[in-house]
């Protein structure tokens, strides 16, 4: 047993401390293709030094104090669905796993409010606000295997965001430990003018910049009134100007996502409208404006050439919306996929779309590049691409995945997109950081970084560039 | 002339440093209470080392950089609105005017993004908006005398928060001149998880962490309709129990304001019901949305016991709402006033209401204690008290101001309510910035503003407390 190993075990108990075994094999990476890819080749470098299971911030404390002081690496690890490679153990890494910090604290019903512990997880968090007629209204596709703490670290997205809010406008409070082992609890009020936000710090941090301990949502009670509503489009710019018309009308429908043709054949194949891609909506509220705001679309879709789709297909995104294959079911084929996320004012995004799509079509081996978009702003929208590439030699998926990852964000870049919406940066993204926040950003950031954890004991690999 | 002096006269130009003038009499101070009263006492300390008025994100570095060599303190000045002290001038400062730039970059119409440099006047922006038919939805009371890189600088609020959002809701991209002479911009596309938000240093920096010199602004179309209601409330609770059921109802009116009696009294001096407060509403929207929740307002405030009041009141405020006196016309009468804004989960609202109320009755002098709201948020609400002091002495209007303030704070933060909603910490709450933050809230924010800004040029003295 290695001298950190026998201080955690002294520091907190026996049974928080595992140096093999399941627990150990369960949290050596996120749900990043590239780890699941290694494992799958058996290429994935060795288990972390030992995984440790906190049960309060003072452990959380306790472990930062050791990392400290013996230079040693710790990496925040919370439901592991994460798919940017924010966890990726090596033999000198503490895996910090919050899975066992998971109580529900309060469901404050006057206030709604509801405060978890970090490692709780996402669907129960949910479960249990609706239980009392709430919502988090956060609804990420990971749900179910994300927890709260995850949320917050890597400045999630829900599915209802548009009307919702990302998780930055959901989060009321946030309890972290900071490097040097200090407890900060930001957020006493509804809202401050107390000199910057400083929860800001720990939405996105991935784990570079503390360990979030316990988090409190804002909670919404839940909808009297829903709707749906679905358009045939018959290109992804008709689709985006009606989009743009309606939320800059001001209506705001939980779900805006538009499909192009190919995705349409793919998860709407009883739908299809040749050549057509399709607008699906959810509009929810209070009676009387779900049904003025379907009205509207209605309206602002037809007007602008927009067919009438069946809203059956909205149904069917409801029910299905969650399932995601396995990684290895691709592998198997010889097969590598993946998603990338990314943004884009109104007038670029066309763009965006297009340049990415002929830009993936490039990458030797690659057999779909398709994309829809999910979350809607006044200003603009997000693209969420999906790429598949078939190779001869298994050798090659790694390469070839790390080539269309270049190209989306490179062509996203060059049309004036930014280069992350809703995943983060982890690994995948961290060497393109600057195309998002320019050089003097990332330094300003790597800035911030060193003041916190001046021995760099936080994740490190992840976000910031090598230096 | 001294060295820096000359340095910035050969740095810049002639015509951009004042070292006397009408320019210098005008940049000695902001609106805060302390300095005019200071000033109308003639107690107030002398004038700036100089006054610099950079033209570009350039001169704005070349300032920064010869105040870094030659240690001077450097205090943005944007158009002096601010009422916390964030700007007081001393004989070593360099006062940095930012109303040169006050330039209008570009109007987006398609994005519905406008940008401005920092020193443009709000109520100009706001204009210029307009005219295209969009609004920029912020409506600070001190729209016509506030600058558009002040409303980030001090997290601002405006009037039609409570659906329009608050700056950091409405604010796309900022660039701003770090301390170290790096210009960084900040706000690429809609959204971003690529890392903690890093305009977030800048909103609520008062001038400590950098200058910000542009400002990008998310629009939104007019409203299609406005209606307006009005109501007695038969106490501060029955009122606030109308708020909370209507925010948590999901209707967002952009202003509900409830006043006590006192403030009914000196406000709406027609429409009086003895011993009733008053709330008041504006709804904004689509036409539909705008009469289905008048509507619903209406049926929950009536189920409440709340009784129809007339919405002349509404139109009245509308008109009278940025009038504000002179601090000189109260000093001639021994008169001390301020405003402070607080806000408060709901369910301690009223405890910091009666609390605050209580506490300002038992200082020698106080004449007046009164409040109302004007932000409303799912979890809360704020309160904006005002007070009013008359002293035989002359002498006793200063401290009584501090004890007034002092009051305020401990009392809100006792009742569990944050200590400041919208106005910021400058000087006047600096040394209570821990009741907000905690403790290790506030080191952490030294130690950010101590990695930013390593020789402590930045506006020294404001936000955080002396250490």
């Amino acid at each position: 047993m290695s001298s950190v190993q026998s201080q955690l075990v002294k520091a907190l108990s026996d049974e928080q401390v595992f140096q093999s075994g399941e627990v150990m094999d369960a949290r050596r990476h996120d749900y990043w293709v590239v780890s699941h890819l290694r494992d799958f080749q058996d290429r994935l470098g060795g288990n972390p030094l030992v995984v440790v299971q906190p049960h309060t911030a003072e452990d959380v404390q306790k472990v930062l104090r050791i990392a400290n002081e013996t230079g040693t690496p710790v990496t925040p690890f919370g439901l592991g669905s994460g798919v940017c490679g924010g966890v990726v153990a090596n033999a000198e890494t503490i895996m910090l796993d919050m899975s066992a910090m998971n109580r529900l604290i309060e469901i404050d019903e006057v206030n709604l409010l509801a405060t978890f512990e970090a490692g709780y997880n996402g669907l129960e968090a949910e479960e249990a606000a609706q239980a009392k007629g709430l919502t988090i209204g956060h609804f990420p596709q990971s749900i179910a295997v994300s927890s709260v703490g995850g949320w917050i670290a890597t400045r999630a997205s829900g599915q209802f965001s548009t009307a919702w809010g990302n998780i930055e406008d959901i989060v009321y409070s946030i309890e972290a430990v900071l490097p040097n082992g200090d407890v900060v609890t930001l957020g006493k009020a509804p809202r401050a003018s107390a000199g910057p936000d400083l929860r800001q710090l720990f939405l996105g941090s991935e784990g570079t910049l503390g360990v979030i301990t316990e988090v409190t949502f804002s909670l919404r009670r839940k909808s009297e009134a829903q709707a749906f509503s679905a358009f045939h489009c018959a290109s992804m710019t008709q689709g985006f100007e009606a989009q743009r018309e309606i939320v800059q009308a001001g209506w705001l429908p939980p779900v805006m996502r538009q499909y192009d043709f190919s995705e349409v054949q793919r998860n709407f194949p009883d739908e299809v409208k040749p050549d057509h891609g399709m607008l699906i909506l959810v509009h929810e509220g209070p009676k009387a404006v779900v049904e003025a705001e379907k009205q509207a679309v209605q309206k602002i879709a037809l007007a602008r050439g927009l067919e009438q789709a069946p809203e059956a297909a909205v149904a069917k995104w409801m029910d299905h919306r969650n399932t995601v294959p396995s990684w290895d079911s691709f592998f198997k084929m010889n097969v590598v996929v993946d998603t990338v996320e990314v943004s884009a004012p109104w007038s670029k995004i066309d763009a965006v779309y297009d340049s990415v799509v002929a830009a993936l079509g490039e990458v030797p081996g690659v057999v779909n590049a398709s994309g829809h978009s999910s979350h809607v702003y006044r200003s603009g929208i997000n693209l969420y691409f999906t790429f598949g590439a078939l190779l001869e030699d298994p050798k090659d998926l790694e390469p070839t995945y790390f080539e269309c990852w270049k190209r989306v964000i490179e062509a996203t870049a060059a049309a004036g997109g930014g280069i992350a919406h809703h995943h983060g940066i982890g690994r995948v993204r961290r060497d393109y950081l600057d195309l998002e926040l320019g050089a003097t950003g990332v330094a300003l950031l790597r800035t911030v970084k060193d003041a916190l954890d001046p021995n760099g004991i936080m994740n490190p690999g992840v976000l910031l560039p090598a230096s």
